[in-house]
Parts: structure tokens; sequence; C-alpha cells
């Protein structure tokens, strides 16, 4: 999911509000604010806007409701935090008022929301006057002063990525091109119905060891700058150790799937640091080694058999 | 600002949305969620529409910023509550952004924001397709067990509402009627920039009395609804009591504007009640007296001096 192709304009101008207005306290995926004596409140918004973040043609509305929780929950899990509540704020055009669009939609938020016992406690109805417009809203717990920030990775740190990437990106492709079929179902879903990771993050934050972390919607390239720049460091990543959706090898061949697994967004995995040799395995949970932090502060290199390249944020999350 | 020109199907399926899924959490304004040991978290979530909340030939981008901010410190207002924190999720069209307009937006929630010491903590930014979107949600907070519910009124109990009523619904009729001038600007103003009323708020909640509180958003009428329905009480309101802002009456005569006091939306005043005798003044706030819960439940009489007629909840949020 390259930029390449769209102007820049929108991505800058976002970057450029967000970091001018502290749309992300301190920069992170949630708010950080302090609940009482032995926790701190996260709070999280993400706004999914229709023909922009989903398409009706592609997504039921199960999907779009289960999207907007877990785009919500993933930041949560990204401050190694638990869920506890949420919010749904919706604007609805007049051609979905009398289907039974809004009770499905509810459906798709109702099953991931039990399955992480998130307990809908508000929200908005609206009419809007074209698109279908969800606003998700999340609080959750962590530990007093236990939030696991961007910005704290230190030289030495090795990187860990759960799951597999690039099947989300993958899936955006097949159906920009039209070519949903049974060969891209399972990066179809990885698109379409993301699982957050909030049990990881419960045995990361358990385990005391992770000193930085992030959530993958822009893309690997994407998150990983937003880390460095952050801590003021830099990393290495060795491509070879990068987990690619199987899928995504079989249906691009292994350089693009590759290309789609470190600047494709919406793969919902974590990304996260922690001191060398700290962690041997991570229980159940598939976890790979993919690089290592340096004091070379903004230089992140992608270090392949036979060569060594810069590797810039190319990750754009959008649809 | 009545509904009898518009589709019912469009506000009895908002409310049906509503109730179903607790989209306003045991139905009042704010959810309430545990905090610590001597507070609870209040919650809000308000969306805004483009062409359904706000016209951008009408609004300002400051105002809208004010207003998406007011109307979510109403909503914690309405629950007695001190305000914290907020946060502002937008869309943008294409159209708005090579412009200073998002610049004046938050201009505009800044303004207000730091009258009430409310801080900016997160919030989105996304693209849209058309028009802009803006998610306000505000966190607040209130003693342990004293959210100010609207279940809670009694039989004998006196009915107060701050401030005075009908200017934002005439300024609204002025407006769409293209009639914008010096004689309606303070109508105008209380549409485009309603003033939450949170020092009241903050007063009323130090005086342990108000047994029931909501804020005038889709009016009197259907506000004082919600309290009787959801305390199981009914209600006489004194026609001559009711304050009505004075540029209303200079600008359509005593009796549309009564109608427009009790049935227009969107003053954001309180409405509130109170043991008998209970409040005398209420310090320099100006609170009036407009008259009493009975307990013939469900059932609301407007007196005047010459009749008694049912009123029917008409106010329509909306603009």
């Amino acid at each position: 999911v390259s930029t390449s192709d769209r102007p820049t304009t929108e991505f800058q101008l976002i970057q450029n509000l967000k970091s001018r207005y502290s749309l992300d306290k301190v920069g992170d995926d949630c708010a950080v604010l302090p609940k009482g004596v032995t926790t701190d409140l996260l709070i999280t918004s993400d706004m999914l806007i229709e023909d922009v973040d989903f398409r009706l043609s592609w997504s039921s509305p199960e999907s779009i409701g289960h999207k907007a929780l877990a785009v919500s929950l993933s930041d949560i899990a990204a401050m190694g935090g638990t869920a506890l509540w949420g919010m749904v704020s919706v604007g609805i055009p007049e051609r979905l008022w009398h289907e039974d669009f809004l009770e499905k939609f509810y459906q798709g938020w109702f099953s991931l929301a039990g399955e992480f016992n998130v307990e809908l406690v508000g929200g908005d109805v609206s009419r809007s006057v074209d698109g279908f417009v969800v606003d998700s809203i999340v609080g959750g717990e962590v530990p007093r002063d236990r939030a696991i920030l961007r910005s704290t990775a230190k030289p030495g740190d090795e990187i860990f990525v759960s799951g597999e990437l690039g099947g989300a990106a993958a899936g955006l492709r097949m159906l920009e091109a039209g070519e949903r079929s049974e060969r891209s179902a399972g990066a179809v879903a990885r698109l379409l119905t993301p699982r957050p990771q909030l049990n990881l993050a419960n045995y990361l934050q358990s385990l005391h060891l992770v000193s930085s972390m992030i959530d993958i919607s822009d893309g690997l390239s994407s998150e990983l700058t937003h880390i460095c720049n952050m801590s003021g460091v830099g990393a290495n990543i060795f491509a070879n150790a990068v987990p690619i959706q199987q899928e995504v090898t079989l249906l691009y061949g292994r350089d693009e799937a590759l290309d789609l697994a470190i600047n494709g967004g919406e793969d919902f995995e974590l990304l996260f640091t922690a001191p060398r040799d700290s962690i041997e395995s991570i229980n159940n949970f598939p976890v790979t080694k993919i690089g290592e932090i340096t004091d070379r502060s903004g230089l992140i290199v992608l270090v392949s058999p036979n060569e060594c390249t810069p590797l810039k944020p190319k990750g754009f999350r959008h649809f």
C-alpha cells in the first residue's frame, strides 16, 4: 500500500495536524490519563469513513462493525493495556435507514466486543448527508505508569513483530483488482476483519520486558519510523526474518510479498522492542525477531543477504 | 424547531437505536463509569455532520469548533460534572484541505476549552469523501455516585430551567429564512455558539439538592418528557413562567416565542428538579422555577391562564 501514486499532501496534512494538535497524545496510540492510585486510563478514538476506510461493496455491515472496534482495540493493545468499554458514534445516510444495516453493524461490533469483555457504554446516532461514518472510541486501563510508549526503545534492543504481515495489503490489492477468490480469502479477511492482539499485549505487559510498542496500522516501515523518531534511535531490519503471510507469497511472489509485508498497512499486528536476549519465547504467541535497535538516530536499514538499503516510511493506512 | 414538517422516521429510527443499544448509558447524557474511590468518570460523544448539524455558509470554522465542544461540555454539565479533557476526531473533505479551515476550527475549540480548563488529549484526522464531520468526545468527573441522573425526579419536586429559551430555535428560523440581521444576532449566536452551563452545574452539584437534571438540546418539551418517562412521574409547566429570550418575543410575538421556547432545541440550558422550597435563589445564576413534578406518570400539562393542555415532546435537535 504505497503512497507513491497518491498526493502526498493528504498524508502530510494529516501528519502535520496530528503532531500540531497532539492528536495522539505524546504521539502514542492512546491518550494516557491518570485514573486512580494503581491504574492509568487509556482512551483512543478512530474515525472510519465510507469510501475512504471501507467500501460497502467489499465489506458486510458486520465486518465494518468488527473493524471499527478492532482498530481501537489494537490501539489499546499497542499500549500494553486492557480494553474495558467502548462507544460508537455513527452518521447514517438515508439510503441505509430502512434496512437492517445498523442491526448487522452492531452485531459485528458486539461479537468482537464479547470476546474481550468490552462493554458498550454510549455513543451518538446522527443522520449523515451521504456516506456512512463511524467514530469508534475505546477506553481501557494499564497499571499506573506502565503504558508501553513508542519513545522508549534503546540501542541494542531487539525488534519483534507478532503474527505475519502483508495479508491486509494483499487483500486490498486483490479487492481493488476485482480478484476476490478462494486464493485471496485469507488476505481479504485480514483486511476486513483484523484481529486485535490484546491477549499478546496482556502477556507482554506481564513480562515487564517490553521497552516500546506500536501497532501496525500504517505499515511496518512507517511504524518503525515512529518508534525510531520518538526514541531517538535507528534500526536494522533483517529482510529474511520478516514473517510474511504465506498466501501473500503465493499470490505475488517473494519480492512483492516482502514489499507488502514491510510497507503495507492494516495488519494490526504488534511491533515491539525488548532488551537483547531478554525474550526467548513468547509462550505460544507467534512472535518473530526481525531486527535490532541501533544508535544511528533516524536511520533504518533493511539488511538483505546481498545489500543494505535505507528503509523509508512508505506505509499508509487507507483503503 | 418542530418535527411536523420532516419525516418522523428519522427521529424515531434514531431514538429506537439509541434506546436499543443503550447509546446513552441508562438513558443519560453521559456514560458514568467507576474511576476511583472518590470519583466517577463521565464520558460523552457527539457527532456533528456538515449540512445536518451545521452549514458552512452560516457557521465560521471557529464557531463549529466551539459548538462541537460546547455540545459535549453541556452533556457533562447535565450530569453535574466537571469537564477534564477532550478528543476531537474529524473527517475533512479535499475542498477544505488547503485553507486555514482546520486551524480556525481548532482555534474555536481551544478558545472554549481554555475557559473550562479542558485539555485536548487526542483524536483522529481522516479524509472524508464529501462533508466535514466532527466527533467530539469529552471526559469529566463527578464525586462518586453523585452523577445527577434523569431518572430520579420525585412527585412534589419543583422544576427549574437556567437562562432563557427559544433563542437558538429563533436563530435557526432566521437563518433558514435568510434574515440574518442585527435584530437576530443574539438568537443566531445562541444557535451557533451556545454556552455550556458548567459553572451552574458545579454550583448545583455543591448544593446536594438537585434530584434530576438534563440539558436542553432537543427542546424543553422533549427533555422534560425524558425526565418524566425515566422517573415514572408527570409534570405541570406554567406557561407564563417559561423564560423566553427577549429578542425572540420581539421577532415573533409572544405566542410563537413561547412555542419556540418550549419546543425549540439547541439552547443548551439546564433543566432540573429539586424538592419543594429547597431552592430559594441560585446565587447569581439566572434560574427560573417553571413548574412541578406530579405523580401522574407520563402526563405533562402546560398550564396557561385560560387552559390546560397536554404537552407532547416536539423538540428535535438538528442544526
